[in-house]
């Protein structure tokens, strides 16, 4: 099996699930519980709150645990729409969010707020001075992803955090979940205030997420309750996925210090191999991009089609992204970069990890031009 | 190990922590990906919601998957809130509900709703008739709890459903994440349009949850994004813990089938050895009580002293519920019971899981009044 959808989900790492079992069987206590059956559960917790903080360059008491990306996403839009609505309504993000931050701006338009969506260049990166220009004085709040999950284009996130300085009532929040062990971020040097990332992403579990939340700043809480998580995130902790959390996101961290550099290689490979081939046009763009993420048309394919044809070689990409994968629209980050909808239709995403190798890259570019030809001939008959 | 704190949480069942395992080994495709590994995933999920659905008697387009109790309970109340509030702004709950709907109804209260909370007797149980008095023309929700977390009283479900068979514009919410698998209830008969689960207060694993929605009853989602859940929850499905927390409400179910008359022969054991206690006061109702909870006071003692002390005997109890067991101040529940302040802080509770055995309880008596006997020598000394 080739598995290049790891911006769907990735395997996790038998080390995270070995942690997983270990406190779900042994310290399988509330921590939030009096007694010293709690507390050790309570300081597990503690611990993989000073290990995540530590290895994301921030404090542990900005490290606030979640269900996943789309709750990390969800709590930092809302709960701050929700605590600062007096002050302003109006919301600057990008047309190219994941539907976890599209969708939860489509509410709060609904709800009365005013979002402006910036566009976004060829390379699917947004121009600083547009944001600049939209900025009012009701502005509460700027949501920008760091590394987007169909293109593998990145933000300028340091600048952006630099124009926002000098707006501090502007509160900036980054969606870090494809970011992650794969681009560097600096959380304070950003001037970043909130920013998400998702462990099954990084070879954690599902149902596992953070959300970083900026020393000083509030929030509304979405989950309100037993007032865990400093009453930001209430509900029992999943102190089993999030220890595993923890694990997942160390060894991510130590594979992106060994293995950038083999990851970018197989990703260059990757677009030289493709950009020969006629019927590829290839999206991602060549600078300003992730090392693990290439999206590209199968000029005259429907990108189901092609997907099908190579699960049949054990081959697992994807159409676009996971989430809508199963409509069959045409991708909107595809056409806000100023792809016509019949190529973007035709889109597929190859996503990488550090687990795969240039061999699974050679089989895969054979792969594609034996199933080019194939469908071709099909298509003929 | 005595552990007498199950409605804190449970001990995982080791078949649920395997499922797991097994699912995140080799099934951890995203259930949303169109290619067949992601399929495998998808019907796992699609075979966990139809077995919980037939637990629960219920169909399984009506389940949909959470992250746990707080969520579930925020998202029936918010979302009803959030979608119904142009037709009206009351909602009716109780004075002794959990703090994930306590807290949710503060919010909702300072977002421009009006809370009726209805008052207890003291057995913990609320007054149809009251109830009736206080529905009004713009009343939307009504949300009662079914099993007391701290006591154990059981409200009458059944009977609340069928007066509001009548105001067929009020939905009806039911907090059951302390009643499954103990006493059974009818969700169809009790006409309830959301019924709130938590996996790792039946042996499931923490982040895990579910929300029973009627069909027809619509909501605003909270966590929106990829249109997970028919929309109505979004974020990639742990299917992993939904597998899990399946297997656990079967394993559950079948213990209350075949266990549930041991469990009360239990509890009426601990009733009867604690109300010949002199400095015992108990809080739990012997009637409408679930077979698992027991509340009392222990009359001059603070209630951490003795859970404590309890502790250096192995056997691990509750002061009231695990929420708010770190702050000091005495239980709601109890002082809307008439309990005095003082008696609600020396309250403790046990909370017993088909797991825990007569001869545990036997145990426990020796030890409570022994422990009896020494905190008084010390606070003679
Ligand atoms: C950029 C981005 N943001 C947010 C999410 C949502 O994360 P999760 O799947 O943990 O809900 C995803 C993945 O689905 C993503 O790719
Ligand atoms: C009655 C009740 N409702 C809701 C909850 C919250 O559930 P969870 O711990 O899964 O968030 C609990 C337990 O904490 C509870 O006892």
């Amino acid at each position: 099996m080739i598995y290049f959808d790891n911006s769907a989900t990735t395997k996790p790492y038998k080390e995270a699930i070995d942690s997983f079992v270990k406190v779900s069987t042994s310290y399988f206590g509330n921590p939030s519980s009096l007694h010293g059956f709690g507390e050790k559960a309570e300081r597990l917790l503690k611990q993989a709150r000073e290990q995540m903080a530590n290895l994301l360059g921030v404090k542990s008491n900005e490290i606030y645990f979640t269900s996943g990306g789309t709750e990390a996403n969800n709590m930092a839009i809302k709960g701050t729409a929700l605590m600062h609505r007096s002050r302003g309504r109006h919301i600057i993000t990008t047309k190219i969010e994941h539907p976890s931050v599209k969708e939860t701006m489509d509410q709060l338009q609904e709800a009365g707020f005013e979002i402006s969506y910036l566009p976004v260049d060829a390379a699917g990166i947004i121009d600083i001075s547009i944001l600049e220009k939209e900025i009012r004085d009701d502005t509460i709040l700027v949501s920008v992803m760091h590394v987007n999950n169909e293109t593998g284009s990145i933000q300028p996130i340091e600048q952006i955090g630099h124009l926002l300085k000098y707006y501090p009532k502007i509160l900036f929040h980054v969606d870090h979940v494809q970011g992650i062990g794969k681009v560097p971020l600096d959380f304070y040097k950003s001037h970043i205030d909130f920013c998400s990332i998702s462990g099954h992403k990084f070879h954690g579990l599902k149902g596992t997420g953070a959300l970083f939340i900026h020393e000083g700043v509030d929030i509304a809480p979405l989950l309100s309750g037993g007032n865990q998580e400093k009453k930001k995130r209430s509900g029992t902790e999943n102190t089993a996925g999030i220890v595993a959390m923890a694990k997942a996101l160390r060894l991510t961290m130590s594979e992106m210090n060994n293995k950038l550099e083999q990851l970018m290689k197989i990703k260059t490979y990757l677009l030289n191999e493709l950009s020969v081939i006629e019927e590829v046009m290839i999206h991602t763009p060549e600078h300003k991009s992730a090392p693990h993420i290439i999206n590209f048309s199968l000029k005259g394919f429907k990108a189901e089609v092609f997907v099908h044809a190579l699960e049949e070689l054990d081959i697992y990409i994807s159409t676009t992204s996971a989430c809508s994968s199963k409509h069959s629209s045409a991708s909107e980050t595809l056409m806000a970069m100023g792809v016509t909808e019949m190529t973007a239709k035709s889109a597929v995403r190859v996503s990488l990890s550090y687990e795969n190798t240039i061999d699974e890259a050679r089989y895969f570019i054979e792969s594609v031009k034996k199933t080019i030809a194939q469908l071709r001939k099909v298509m003929k008959a």
